[in-house]
């Protein structure tokens, strides 16, 4: 019974974007402490359940692993993008130690995804299936992007 | 004597991006202790002659004094891209702290500006005529980038 449970599908794990965010997640672990965890293990803190939300401050700044994980989000956004439209995208973030700032992906001359942050230190999703979905449209609008702007990302 | 030595003109100072720049610093002058300052004092530690140059470790990590040099230069280059196209750039610098990095600069959808960045802790100019040259040159390159491809910066 054991086992069983432990096989049980995880709703969402298998969405393409967590999948590409699992394989950067496990790049980073160079000890291999992480190896005998499930995906879900590994990607645990991109989930903040609306209960865990509620007892996050409204204000706060965001500690090194929320901005560890923000970047890795994005850096999976940017694999994902090289697998849709066979473009190298790269990210860039500013950010305050506040919790606001901007992030780009750019492809060639193009940038192929803009995004405003804030309240970084709230980062996360109610569950893997809203994680996949907030990847993919980020991906989307890249691959739209890059069919509107072919040449640019080509510069 | 002394009155026309303090009034005579210094080579460069003068160059439509080094007053950008000294524009930019100025506005940084929150309590006015720079007000007596000629343009050329106030900018002083972008000048690095190659005595100095000599005199710094090829090796080191920049101070927070000169990354914050480098991120006002790329804003007056923003500033200046503005006054030669019209349309609003705005900086991204990711920069490690041993001082490589990238900076880039974007109107709208468009990367205007791309620059790798390396031994920023020898970053400065000659003088104030190579200091000009530099910032026109990625103006100049904002400027052809928009003239080939608007309507991606008006994206």
């Amino acid at each position: 019974m054991t086992a069983a449970i432990a096989e049980a599908p995880v709703a969402g794990i298998d969405h393409p974007f967590v999948k590409a965010l699992t394989r950067v997640i496990r790049a980073e672990d160079s000890y291999g402490s992480w190896e005998k965890l499930s995906d879900a293990e590994v990607l645990k803190d991109y989930i903040v359940t609306k209960e865990q939300r509620r007892e996050i401050p409204i204000i706060d700044d965001p500690d090194p692993d929320i901005l560890w994980r923000v970047e890795k989000f994005y850096s999976a956004v940017a694999i994902a993008i090289e697998q849709a439209t066979g473009r190298m995208a790269s990210p860039m973030m500013k950010m305050s130690h506040e919790g606001f700032g901007r992030v780009i992906l750019t492809a060639g001359r193009l940038v192929v995804v803009v995004k405003s942050l804030r309240d970084v230190h709230r980062f996360g999703f109610d569950d893997f299936a809203k994680l996949g979905e907030a990847g993919q449209k980020l991906v989307d609008e890249a691959t739209s992007m890059i069919a509107e702007f072919p040449q640019v990302a080509d510069t």
